[in-house]
């Protein structure tokens, strides 16, 4: 079909585009290091990025997926740093699972006592999220500091999330974030490099709660 | 500083971090092709994707940073493919120039007409867009059959936006859409290629906005 000199295309059903660019990821990606149960968390975050780059960059705890599939089927909740996660989710799947999602940076609390401690919101949502949020998924996707703080936490016996989708964005702090992340032995979905963003924490974890809603 | 050791960084301001980043950008991108009003929104769109060939990739037409500040200054709307983007901008910033930020994506009139008509939600969306906010800036991140529709509403005569900003991502219709609205004559910012998302987007409408709030 050719756009140039008709709108038919126009009448493609989401679905369709959908199939259609999870094929071309595929064969365009070709051999790959991740196994049957990663992948379509590496095409999804392909699919939302047009980067092979980030898709490849893409690191797994062993124990990921089964751990966010977990986390999902027993309604945990989710924790994102920001609200752009919270409005990109399938929040309909989500939620026949109990699943709520829950952002904290903006609470009047939060805003109150990062001005007092002169930090980051970023990183006192993280310490109000672990008091409500404890085995949750925890996806980040903006804030460095914040995964940051939450692996601090974790490190300190604080914070046991379930899963933590560890992906911000960014020139200062997010790479070496990521490497931290990495170092954790609690399941975490991270990539290497500067790269990453909402978007793509989306991606995540859409493609986990479409994984745990398909082998019910 | 060294984030495997300690967390001093812990402390840093957003402000701080956001200068760093964009000092950082300015000396790793070096030459590039932008005019100094385009060089903010591509700085921006860098920093929300740590990725220089798709800043490099942008493309804006002659009439965009103008347009795009005029239509904010006039308190036009600002019209979203998706919800993400809706919750990415600085709405506070818009509100005072009296802007609203509209998606129509998941409206039940919007919904009900695609499925009668056998489309997409995003395509119906756009033609209820055009009805509510002439004139205003359109931001589209994530549907190219959005971004076709409206080029089509352009081209007959039904759509007259202040601006355009397309840079849906996507491996089925997305550059070609792309392609599409760089033929245009009227303002438009997109880039080249496949690459682009909600966050590439907002990145855009914030760098917009701040100059319109900067050069007041």
């Amino acid at each position: 079909m050719d756009f140039k000199t008709d709108f038919k295309p126009l009448t493609v059903q989401p679905q369709e585009i959908e199939g259609k660019s999870f094929e071309m990821i595929t064969e365009e990606l070709g051999e790959h290091p991740f196994t049957d149960r990663q992948y379509p968390v590496v095409q999804r975050v392909i699919h939302a990025s047009a980067d092979f780059e980030l898709g490849r960059s893409m690191v797994f705890h062993p124990d990921a997926i089964e751990a966010g599939i977990k986390a999902i089927r027993a309604g945990q909740p989710l924790v994102a740093d920001v609200q752009m996660i919270q409005a990109g989710v399938s929040k309909d799947r989500l939620k026949r699972f109990g699943m709520d999602v829950n952002v904290y940076i903006s609470d009047p609390d939060v805003m109150e006592e990062a001005k007092r401690l002169n930090t980051t919101r970023a990183i006192i949502s993280m310490r109000k999220a672990i008091r409500q949020a404890e085995g949750g998924i925890y996806a980040i996707g903006n804030a460095p500091t914040a995964l940051l703080e939450l692996i601090r936490l974790v490190k300190s016996g604080e914070a046991k999330p379930g899963l933590i989708i560890g992906m911000p964005v960014g020139f200062v702090s997010a790479a070496e974030s990521k490497d931290e992340l990495r170092k954790l032995d609690i399941p975490f979905i991270t990539n290497i490099g500067r790269k990453g963003g909402s978007t793509i924490v989306v991606a995540a974890v859409n493609a986990l709660s479409l994984m745990a809603a398909r082998e019910e």
